[in-house]
C-alpha cells in the first residue's frame, strides 16, 4: 500500500493529487488518501507562511514550474492563484469524512481543480458542498459529520502521524517507514510500493 | 545551449553532474559548466549553513534520497559524508581553470565522486592537484591559475550572475531565461533545451 499525504494549500500537491490514483491503479498498488495539515509543521520550523512567500525568488520559481508541470501534465493553472496559500482545513476535515463512502479521492481532486485551475476560495461552504456532490458525496451529512468532535481529531491525529513519520512537506508519499518527498517522487514510490515486502533487499534500488 | 549551474557541497549537484554530459551529447545540445558558491546565496537568506543541517527532518530525508538516487544511478555514495557542507572555493576555482583546455567536466566528476562516494576532503591541495591531473590538466598551471586574481573574480561573477538569474539553490539549469531547479529537473531541462529557440510556443511544454 501506498499512503498519500497532502494539503490542500500545497501547489506541487495539485498535480500528485490528480494523477496517484491512475499511476497506483496502473501498478495494481492500494491507496491511502491522508490529508494533513502544513501549518503545524512549517510553525515548528519557525514559519508563519509558506516558504514560498518567505523565499520570493524561490516562489516564483515554483509558479513557472508548476506552470510547465500543469502544462505537461494537461491540467488547468489559473494565475495568479486566488490565495496564496490557501486555508485548507475544512476541505481536509470533508476529505476525512469522505473515507468511509469512499468518496475522498474524486472530492481531493474537485479541491485541487478549484483551487489551482479555477481561482475558487476553497474555504467558501457552498463551494464545497457543491463539491462534495459532484464527487459523489452528500453535502449536509457531510458538512456535519466534518465537525464533529471525531472528524476534527482524526485531522490532528493524522497531522501528528505525518511528523511522526518525517514528514516536513507536501506532496509525500510513504510505503511503511520509506518515505518520498515530492509530485517528482511520486513514480519512484509506486515502483517502492509495487516491489512488496523483500525485506532490505530491493532491487534496482536499494 | 544548456548551462549548468552547480555547488561542489550540493549532494543534488553529484548525481546531475554524473550524467548531465551525456544527456546533452544524447540530445544533440551544447553543455556549459557553471560552478558557483551557494554560500552567499543563502547568507542573503539569513541562512549560516546548508539548510540541510539548519533543518535536520529534512536533512535526515535528503540522505536517504540521495542514497536511493545513487543506488538506482549506479554511483558510489559513502555514509555518514566526511564533513557536510564540505567547502567547496578551491575546487570551484581549478574548474574554472579547467575551461580553456576542456578538462572542466571530468574534474568536476571527480571532485563529486572524492566528496560523496570516497569520504575525501576535497579542500585538501594534494587531492585537488591529483584530481586535475587525472581529468587531464596540468596541476602545476591549473593551481597557479586558479589563485589568480581573474579567477577568484570569475568565480564571483559567476555566483553574482547566478543571484541575477533567479537562482537559489543547486543544481539549476538554465536555457537562455528559463530556469530549472534540482537534479530531477534535468531530464525536462534537455527536452527544453532541444526545442531550440521556438519563440513562445513550445510543444508540449508551455
Amino acid at each position: 500500500m501506498i499512503e498519500f499525504w497532502y494539503e490542500f494549500a500545497s501547489t506541487y500537491s495539485y498535480p500528485a493529487a490528480m494523477r496517484v490514483q491512475r499511476l497506483a491503479d496502473d501498478a495494481g498498488v492500494a491507496l491511502r488518501w491522508r490529508p494533513f495539515l502544513l501549518a503545524p509543521i512549517f510553525n515548528a520550523q519557525g514559519w508563519n507562511d509558506s516558504p514560498f512567500n518567505i523565499y520570493p525568488v524561490k516562489g516564483a520559481y515554483m509558479w513557472r514550474d508548476l506552470q510547465r508541470i500543469c502544462a505537461k501534465d494537461g491540467l488547468p493553472l489559473k494565475l495568479p492563484p486566488f490565495r496564496f496559500p490557501q486555508n485548507g482545513l475544512k476541505a481536509a476535515r470533508l476529505a476525512l469524512a469522505g473515507e468511509k463512502d469512499g468518496w475522498t479521492g474524486a472530492f481531493t481532486r474537485a479541491v485541487y481543480t478549484a483551487n489551482f485551475g479555477e481561482e475558487r476560495d476553497i474555504t467558501d461552504e457552498d463551494l464545497l458542498r457543491s463539491l462534495v456532490k459532484r464527487a459523489g458525496g452528500g453535502p449536509d451529512v457531510a458538512w456535519a459529520q466534518a465537525n464533529t468532535p471525531e472528524i476534527k481529531d482524526a485531522l490532528k491525529a493524522q497531522t501528528d502521524e505525518a511528523i511522526k513519520r518525517g514528514i516536513f512537506g507536501a506532496p509525500s508519499f510513504t510505503i511503511g517507514d520509506e518515505l518520498f518527498w515530492g509530485n517528482d517522487r511520486l513514480e519512484d514510490a509506486v515502483a517502492w510500493a509495487k516491489m512488496g515486502d523483500v525485506g532490505n533487499i530491493r532491487p534496482n534500488m536499494i
